[in-house]
């Protein structure tokens, strides 16, 4: 039985899995994220060992972003134009390789989530567009398109879309350095902190900062029903598991699009539509697991 | 020499093409749409010769919509919710295909145009994702991306986007007759039309609808290079026609995006990352000969 690595590669930690499937879990570590030679060394020291038993097939990790996933380019796998102090230019793909002399699949967080959600319910194996949103102290959106993550210039931003922004009801400027009130700007956990003035997470039920969360969410939503024409969307990240936002988003959505699209999964099957990951908080993980395992089919494949 | 054809089927007029290539073209025909028995008559009236001969190999069709492109669907290659008289559920595809008796390739107007202008333009080959937006009457984005059309529940429809709308600036509530001041609603023709109560072609340059036409127009350019972070955009329909609109759109579009993308194209190169269609106002029926080309090959390569 061969195994295979997650790493999910976060600003603030680093997760990384040994194991062949969400059930078959062999080693787990968590630590937080130091500069990348320290945080890479880590990483390293806790696969090395199944590396060269020659237990570990390949390994697939999940990073935060701005990543450069272009294999033809010379800096392909490279953590590029973060703010993050240090982690500018960072080959984090070609280190993890060169030390562990396995395959190394590498996406974003939530290309991988994406991926991860799809590749282990298998309800959602024949879904595409699939598509992950994530809202915590960032928001990203991952996509599965014409059976493959989606890459492109760089990769998906549509966290950062610009939104209707009522500025009478909503007089808050957004935290977005670059856009100020973009989705991120306006719905992200830190937006939700500073508008408000506290911990979002002391905020209660009938607060009307989850009305209007749940309304940015949801136009978020619709821009995306509207670009992908997913099967199905996966909402994660912290600030959704706030009790019963996943309905009030639902049913914004369905008010925003009016009718417009005339597609059962819309107008009566949203429940079903626009849903919490399987997987939990560690759809990133795993699916940087489900990469692994495609990485090392493809390498079989091509040798 | 085999030979392919065409359709352009809008909702106001049909064009026919008989031919193999931009340059290579034999037939061509036009005429107003009129009701789907009338018109899909005269649609085989044009082929059936070049068919019966056993010269077509293929058509392709790129329709108005919205359509069923779903393969696995009972009503595959229909036309489906169109407010469009008379026009509800007609089997466009299947009663051209069963007339002609040879394979027909089916798509949205907008994707068989992006598919065109990829397919016609040896240096958008490569380009993937590739994107075709049109902003005419009506505002419609076609997306090629990991090597296909983009189809999912529906098709894309980010010509109904949720952008910011200033209502002081603008307080044009917008045309839509499902969302009002969306990006339909806001930049179309139609919209242009009402708001300023003259025909959009003769309003003068120095008129304040043009900055504002750019601006909705690169407010959905940025969301659409967030979605699908797009190697090329093609901008065409009438509006952008409008001198000058092009470049005020890409600078717009630098604007807003504010260094975010941190990408040559678009900090650098925009001029050739935002750019005027190829084949001018035929990339929806060029891309309908190349979509048969290409049915034509995959039928060989499935028998």
């Amino acid at each position: 039985m061969k195994l295979f690595g997650g790493i999910e590669a976060g600003g603030t930690k680093f997760v990384c899995l040994v194991g062949s499937a969400p059930d078959k879990l062999v080693e787990e570590k968590r630590f937080p994220t130091m500069d990348p030679d320290e945080t890479i060394a880590k990483v390293i020291e806790f696969f090395a060992p199944y590396a060269k038993k020659g237990e570990l097939a390949a390994v697939g990790i999940a990073s935060f972003g701005p990543l450069d996933l272009n294999r033809a380019s010379q800096t392909y796998g490279y953590i590029t134009t973060t703010p993050k102090p240090g982690w500018k230019q960072v080959d984090l793909c070609g280190r993890v390789k060169r030390a562990l002399k396995i395959p190394v699949a590498f996406d974003t967080d939530v290309n991988a989530a994406a991926y991860g959600e799809q590749y282990w319910t298998p309800e959602n194996h024949a879904l595409d567009p699939f598509l992950y949103m994530t809202v915590g102290t960032g928001i990203g959106v991952g996509v599965i398109v014409n059976g493959l993550p989606l890459h492109g210039l760089i990769h998906t931003e549509a966290g950062h879309f610009a939104l209707p922004h009522d500025w009478q009801r909503d007089p808050f400027p957004g935290v977005c350095p670059y856009h100020g009130d973009c989705l991120e700007g306006l719905a992200s956990g830190p937006s939700l902190n500073k508008r408000w003035n506290q911990d979002a997470k002391t905020l209660p039920d009938e607060h009307p900062a989850w009305d209007l969360e749940a309304e940015y969410i949801a136009l978020a939503l619709v821009n995306l029903i509207y670009a992908y024409s997913p099967l199905r969307i996966v909402l994660g990240g912290g600030v959704p598991q706030h009790a019963g936002l996943h309905q009030m988003v639902r049913r914004k959505v369905q008010k925003f699009i009016n009718g417009y699209v005339q597609s059962p999964m819309v107008l009566d099957n949203i429940d079903t539509y626009i849903v919490p990951p399987t997987l939990g908080n560690r759809s990133g993980v795993l699916g940087a697991i489900a990469m692994a395992i495609t990485e090392h089919r493809l390498t079989l494949f091509n040798r």
